[in-house]
């Protein structure tokens, strides 16, 4: 039986709540103080339509997944579904203007471009998504500064006429030493998703690590994968582990060729009111059921249900390093998650130098494979980890950006351009090979300074009163 | 016999003052010299009903304390005395206007998001007595940046499912690692004043230190608390050290659990003119009963007039912290006194970072209790003074603020806020209890830096005359 | 036979493209894919007077040398070439109201001065190609901070009324202790390009570095010099090495005192598309030809070929500077090449004062001269690096601006303020004589210190969206 | 004979020039060329009255000092002198308005806002020569800045009811630990030029130093003195050292009771063109009779002319104030000479820190009397200054700014301003006397980090032309 529009729309409180998404009608009245996003934003929807607003942010088999097949109402006609009229805000109407004239791709000529176009074509709320981070965002900030604090000691009068840069990354053969990390709620900035970057990852021969929160389902970038070309699993364990079995099993299944256990927190209670903006919102309804229990016990749990190699995402401390090594692990992640989690966390690239002289003397440095991502935006930044001793580097936000402005075309050229950037620093400083690279090449001494290499805390500075001068007294009136 | 308006009207100079206080006519000719404040501001409503400049700046009991009885001259018919009709002024109509419109509570997400709009909607004056500071205010800016040279070196997969970050301070068990340090003058931010925050302290279940210089009186505040809540008292010593006794002794016998004894200066003498403006003269007015002799050889007095533990707040080398240490006090506040006194004092934090190694060396880390305070705006500041080894931060301002801006409801959101970052950044460094906090989770290593840590010399900055490139020729005239 | 402007007009597509240059004829149709800038430019002016923008960036005597001679297809009657009537734009219009009023030479008091005005006068595409430099231009302007970290430790009550600050290069005297090193195309600047600078040299009696890649021709520039002025090849080697040695020894014939082997890159390929616009394109026309094989092995070759002295510019590691001493070369030049290649290498004085150290302990400090160049802008630079121990320093942005703003004047002023500032200088310090400075002169300990000495990151802050306080409510319509 | 305006009108011109001063006409046709601050200036003036622009910038006596005799061609009816009318400019009209409406003198509450008042109430030349330092100022700001990287370490629970701040100079008793150093060209600031500093000087029983090039006459600031105030000469050596004898020695005869000679330079020569501006002029009409030739040789010369005590201005280094205490000199002044001389000199400041441990470590701390001038702008700053060892500290730019924008009662303030910050901060540190201030009141560590303390490069920064992210598309037109 169809459902009409009439039928839909008299469920429009939170008594009785129906929504309509992709045709199908849900009935998530009870659902709707489990919504990990607040149910204010379903009610916004009650009786309606909830399709464009429930895309962006879920992935496909959402609700199959978490919404009880019995509230499942079947087919709605879609003709009979009264179609509102969007008023046009004036700030769609600036951006869309933006987007009719924006730069065209050729003038982007490496990473921070397509960023500042991403900024002025997004919409508001994925904007703000992608480029907020906690607190004060100096951490965010932090990281890639923390690589202008590292200078090169290039070679000269060698050889340069062929450099090569591939690498290999956990046995994986690949073009260039970055790999795609795993980044949340890709159709927020473009309507493919992460599809689109599984297609420029095979391009340019660089791995895709599938993020546990992708706006695509996992067996749809699975599929958009062609031949052999490698992927890794980035995974939040689940509090049910079951559900985190089945998941790990399915990616083992479907060919995934590692993976990378994150942690993460809530976030914030207080900020989950009623009046939260959308933007926090979403990363909230991403994260609510991640397990905070998660610890160095469950790692053998892990390494009984996968073959897979087993790597931690978010690794802070050589401490840490050390036991992950301990633990049997193939390789760490060392990340401050983008800047999005523990203000004041370090930057991966200084946990690298603390790290690599330590397992460099305890005789470890070949046990594991250490990866490091967050503020990675130029060629020089790649080299540099690549001197320190990591394996290999992620890159994030730069590609959400480069889709978000140009689509699948803004993804190659950024990739394009880091290729240019590695082919002629490598050249520049005086290396063919990336098993040249080592840590002579580069002077890290200033790398741990924060005296004030500190990013400008914005706020803090922003409410100061700043102090005035004597002022001139007013002029009288005549 | 009831005084009418006119009588007092009559009482309007120098040579013979009266004013009226809440309904009270008051001689104080013989005081105007001795007015803290200096006299022209009593001359100002000489003759007049005073009691709207009055009540801010003055204990309810001020005036029984300080004018002889005799001057004392009884009530008013106050429906004879002339209301002054008060022209509004342009700026108080602009702060109505931003009162109006200010943003709801709920957008407010930080401890420095109140400040933003204290600024914005408190009176000017009020304003400015509390977020100026000595000199160039370098020293008040240092006391959160210091913080910003302190990063984290977290731990992960460590079981963080329930995190507890109550603690112990002089014996009392808090919700919190943080108390609300004693502020001067809390009416000129909100009609309440103080007694306010004694209610927020009781639902957060954390500690409130009683200021000396309150606007509410001592028993007004004490009065305020509910059930066992803990009280602590600020105390500036008079030179009338049976002033002092009395009001410890009261304290103790009113519930008080702790002393803190404090030391200012009464400021300089050339501001002291006519033409001071009202904030300094509120803080001149408060301040110039202490007692600068006050010395180490003054503390077996107060042990032995008060059973209260006693704390020195203040304290700013670690000589001293050893120094009491062995006059047997039982704690001490590493503090600037939040940038008010001297100029280029260190930040409680890096007085902190001297003195911890010192004590554990010495093996005298349990004998005493540290507590800082200054600068705190985050749940990241209160954790890092933990890690390195205080007790607890003590927080003023920031909820002078709030209280300021939204009343209650500020205050009570302020310390949801830090509820909730405590919690998240617990996790996010891996740790279970405030007793696993400790300095392997921290990297101090900048945090003396003074190269370019130094906040912005404001003045000397906007006074320096910029060299110029050549101008262009002045365009002829036709 | 003479050609009409209606036969060249007729070959005005990539099938068949004719250009004329100087009033001859060229078909250029074949060389389109080869040409370095790429074939968009030439296009442009299929069929037409490409005069006009030939010159500035091609010595006369391309045409002669990369095009073959079956390709010069003889004078055009020039009276029947159709005058294009350009249109003056409005970014023209306003540079020429600029030059109309431009400051008077005499109140450029440093050579920051004459960078400032030829901002103004310039060309936007030549200013774009002098004044800029590789990814961020933080190497760039890095080598003039860097000097900003040495401070003086002057002498007093020294004799100072005689001061010479002559000094020998490579066996020559000159009079400053700085040489004009090579920059490219010099004609973007001034219509007379290099052979301006050759006059200044002489006038002040300093070296000129004659550059491989010159606007004039390198007999136009030795033409120019005059008596027993000497002059230094700077030389890209050629992957075909017989022109290189045709070149060496062409130089050596003409007078040439010293061989400066330099040593660069390509440049990335993704900026040769069609839209890259003209200044880079510039860059890229000028160095496709250069030797990315260049080693250590050829050195013996180039010894074998000249008697000239060599030395190798672009050196930035002391490991180098011993490896340039073991193969016999004469002198080094530790630079960066003006921030234009890698970004992050360090500045040369930074690297000098790595290296002296290195070669004082080795008692190998006199078996090789050490210039540096780079970041150059005062008196002051120069004396530093002398008491680090370099031989003399490398200036050439400074002069081309000079140049550029007000020519021939320009220069000699440039040089005449450069000899006032060392004369005065080198009093103050307490110097009479280039032997007399040494390192006990000034303070290098905060040199390596790059914390914060980083100069901003200008696209990474201006992308940053700074987070805000709450925002007023909108004020409601009425 | 008297002349007319007339008579000398007729020698207006380089053949024959004749100029009025007070009333009394001069020959100086064959002084032009000799004369220091150039010909042009006095061109303008020749065959009229110059007094105007003579006075602030000459001592009276100048052309009794400097013209034979046989050019003083006596007195000129001024009745018959046509007066120029002279046509208020602009600036001069806004500069008059700013005068009308300059704040309160009460409004001034530190040294800075003096400075701030002043650069708005001063004529621009004026302004100019006294803000003004050496290259691109960084020195002179450095001054400052230098303070600011020093912290206290203050000691609490010390009786401070009594605090004294006085101290002994060169065995004279003075009331504050600072004396006003010599600066040229009082005159320029305010028409009773020095004399107005000698009389504040004695209000506030502190020491005047005279300076060399004062716009009052040697003797005018000595009768300027009152009882037993005491003056201190600066003295720039002549070449002719009859002069320096004859200057030395009137000055003991007149009561003098210490010599401080001082170094400097003559500037450099190609600023010294037809153009240059008024107030370089100044600098150099003043400066250039100065002898270079000085050295430590000369000293037992000084030794044999006087008794007073002699001492060296301008140390930059250890080393020199070891040579120094060897040639038996009593004290040194450390000096950047107010950053005007040799830029990238260290602070005073940072010279003492190097030198007080050297001198301690040898014994020789009560040898010599160490002084320290520059960037002295708070009570802080000298306090700073004592703790590290300094006997006091000279202050110079701060009182002429008081002077110029205020007069009299502009400079008492200021020292009044000091009186109180020394008083509270000598409290605020815990210190009762002088004697008590000792390095462990200071963290130091910090100020000799010029990573980034370096102030701002303006010049350099103001001329890069900043990266651009890619710009939109121009909007079509219709």
């Amino acid at each position: 039986m169809t459902l009409t529009g009439v039928d839909v729309a008299e469920h429009n409180s939170a008594e009785s709540c129906w929504v309509i998404v992709h045709g199908k009608a849900y009935d998530v009245t009870e659902f709707l103080p489990e919504h990990p996003g607040g149910m204010k934003i379903i009610l916004k929807y009650a009786g309606k339509d909830a399709t464009d607003e429930f895309d962006p942010i879920h992935p496909p088999d959402t609700l199959d997944k978490f919404l009880d097949k019995s509230k499942h109402l079947g087919p709605v006609d879609m003709s009979t579904v009264k179609v509102e009229q969007k008023k046009e805000s004036p700030e769609e109407k600036t951006r869309q203007e933006m987007i009719a004239l924006k730069p065209p791709l050729s003038q982007c000529y490496n990473l921070l471009d397509f960023e500042a176009v991403a900024k002025r074509v997004m919409k508001k709320t994925a904007w703000a998504y992608y480029s907020s981070a906690a607190d004060d965002e100096i951490t965010m900030r932090e990281n890639h500064a923390a690589f202008q604090r590292i200078w090169f000691r290039p070679k000269i009068l060698v050889d340069v006429e062929k450099v090569d840069f591939s690498t290999t990354m956990l046995g994986t053969k690949v073009d260039m030493p970055f790999y795609v990390t795993a980044t949340a709620l890709g159709k927020l900035g473009h309507p493919e998703g992460e599809v689109l970057l599984t297609r420029a990852s095979k391009k340019h021969n660089v791995v895709q690590m599938i993020p546990t929160l992708a706006s695509c389902s996992f067996d749809e970038i699975m599929d958009a994968a062609e031949g052999d070309q490698v992927q890794w699993l980035q995974l939040y364990v689940n509090k049910d582990r079951e559900i985190t079995k089945r998941i790990v099993q399915h990616a083992e299944k479907r060919g995934c060729k590692a993976l990378f256990i994150t942690f993460t927190d809530e976030g914030s209670n207080v900020q989950n009111g009623e009046e939260t903006d959308n933007s926090q919102g979403a990363a909230r309804a991403i994260s609510s059921f991640i397990d905070p229990a998660l610890s160095w016990k469950d790692i053998p749990w892990f390494q009984g249900i996968t073959k897979m190699p087993i790597l931690l995402k978010g690794v802070q401390r050589v401490e840490d390093v050390l036991k992950a090594i301990e633990a049997g692990v193939q390789g760490v992640v060392l990340s401050n998650h983008g800047g999005r989690q523990l203000e004041f966390a370090r930057s991966a690239i200084e946990v690298l130098a603390e790290t690599m002289p330590v397992l460099k003397q305890m005789g470890l440095e070949d046990k594991i494979e250490i990866y490091v991502d967050g503020g990675v935006r130029r060629g020089t930044d790649i080299l540099k980890a690549l001197c320190m001793g990591a394996k290999g580097v992620g890159i994030g936000r730069p590609f959400l950006y480069a889709m978000s402005a140009y689509g699948p075309e803004g993804v190659d050229r950024a990739m394009a351009l880091l290729r240019d950037e590695l082919e002629m620093n490598m050249r520049l400083i005086g290396c063919t090979s990336v098993a040249e690279l080592n840590p002579s090449l580069i002077d890290v001494r200033s790398l741990t300074s924060h005296g004030n290499g500190v990013p400008t805390d914005v706020l803090s500075k922003s409410v100061y009163d700043r102090l005035q001068s004597p002022a001139q007294r007013p002029k009288p009136k005549l």
